[in-house]
């Protein structure tokens, strides 16, 4: 995917220039490039760029709400890392935000990237019809709110140590990551213009390859190698939490994943030969060590 | 305030039944509620509609922004109080949210009251022109994010038990409090199509006022009968905060609130007849007990 790889390199030389651009006191910039850089995959800002391009945009005006999706997951990585969430020690390959700068920093970076994320998505301000962008951002911001993201994580907290069925860890997974894949996809395809039936597709597409991205993760959580991935390792089966691999066995999870391929490859097709990068993308993530 | 009465009654009504009318799971939109609820006084959506009111809009069009400011403010409170920032036990009058849901509820909440007033804040959408709306809410998020109010935070814990001069305790106070107070004041009289002139007196207004607000806390901290303040009294010299009273003592810092108060009504004096609401507002806060 030399594309996303291009995106990535954009992505991680511009936003720290933009937060160093900032009035922002003492460390706290600091401390919020810090979050930010890492071995990142850029997913959601690629999922987004790859939608509108699809309409053929002016594209390069929309990168900062791209670069706001970024921010966003960011700074939901930084808050479930805390000692009082997930408690973890590593991310994307380094110490995680709070083992570096401290707890109510890294609270504090959070909120900051949040705000930074919403203020650099609602500032694509001409080439795109107002509508569009209140529209767009309507979209991420429902995704990522108490019905979406927040909500995943409140769910994931509170059934650690209990017998979810696979209904109840579909949900959490849906909130918790497939909201704002989702929404990545969804918010390109409203601001380029796209018709009710395409939003469909990308949207059956998003929660197909969000469930998808999830097994990855609790599989290479099981088998990964810690240098590759750059997580702790073995950290659901330590706070007690239900996954894929532990409700179906691997090799259930493994078929899960390549069910959940499928279905995304099958809703991309809809999309028709624009939609080519999104079943390439689906068999990466199929297929994806870190 | 017999007007601030009536918008605190209304926003005390429908934002608990916006967060109802969601598919919030859990306990966690109880406990959002929660959070809005006990005595707050609901002064940033009340200085938005007042300044909005000036330029004859449709008003109750705008108030989800309003109800929105609210959602925000209620956010960074929930963010403070929580342990690893502040530790306080009571807010408006009530247990603090962590205390009776859990600190990662209460961070949750914190950032689900977020995410829900940029939604609202988003939601404006006939009556007000577009451009205006993304105005507004740029001005919002610049005053709430690392800039403002997240960086006068960052700034307030990192101060604690130093001996700070006037200008850096203004700065934490400029950034912590002043900065979305006058962001409530400038959201509304951009949404309103207020004149630059304008909202260079709303501006200042809101700077003194921002002050003049922080400066009577600090006098309840140290004087104030916490059964009408509703906080645990005497936090600031517990956490070994700087505060007006300990820089210039008690006489002194109610003459620089009487200083602010006389600034605050010189700017609002410049908006005509409709701004006396913000004169008598002034007053008002130099002489609150609660």
């Amino acid at each position: 995917m030399t594309e996303m790889e291009k995106i990535k390199k954009e992505i991680e030389a511009y936003l720290p220039r933009i937060i160093e651009s900032r009035d922002i006191p003492g460390r706290l910039g600091e401390a919020m490039c810090y979050a930010l850089s890492g071995r990142g995959k850029r997913l959601r800002p690629f999922l987004f760029l790859k939608t509108l391009e699809i309409y053929s945009p002016p594209l390069e005006k929309a990168i900062p709400f791209a670069w706001g999706l970024e921010a966003i997951h960011t700074y939901s990585l930084v808050h479930d890392d805390l000692p009082i969430m997930d408690d973890d020690d590593y991310r994307r390959g380094r110490l995680t935000t709070h083992r570096v700068y401290g707890e109510a920093n890294a609270l504090l970076v959070g909120d900051g990237l949040f705000t930074l994320g919403c203020e650099l998505m609602n500032s694509v301000n001409d080439a795109f019809c107002f509508e569009r962008m209140q529209k767009a951002l309507a979209v991420v911001l429902k995704a990522v709110g108490p019905e979406g993201m927040v909500g995943g994580q409140y769910l994931d907290l509170k059934g650690e140590g209990l017998d979810l069925n696979l209904s109840q860890l579909e949900e959490i997974h849906r909130k918790k990551t497939g909201a704002l894949i989702t929404a990545s996809l969804l918010s390109g395809g409203i601001l380029g213009g796209a018709a009710e039936r395409e939003l469909g597709s990308l949207e059956k597409y998003g929660q197909e390859l969000g469930l998808l991205f999830q097994i990855t993760d609790d599989l290479l959580d099981l088998e990964g190698d810690p240098r590759k991935t750059g997580k702790s390792g073995h950290k659901d089966a330590i706070l007690g939490k239900a996954t894929y691999p532990g409700l179906m066995g691997i090799e259930g999870a493994r078929k899960k994943a390549e069910e959940k391929c499928q279905g995304a490859i099958y809703a991309a097709k809809t999309l028709g030969e624009k939609g080519r990068v999104f079943r390439e993308l689906a068999e990466f993530v199929l297929s994806r060590d870190m």
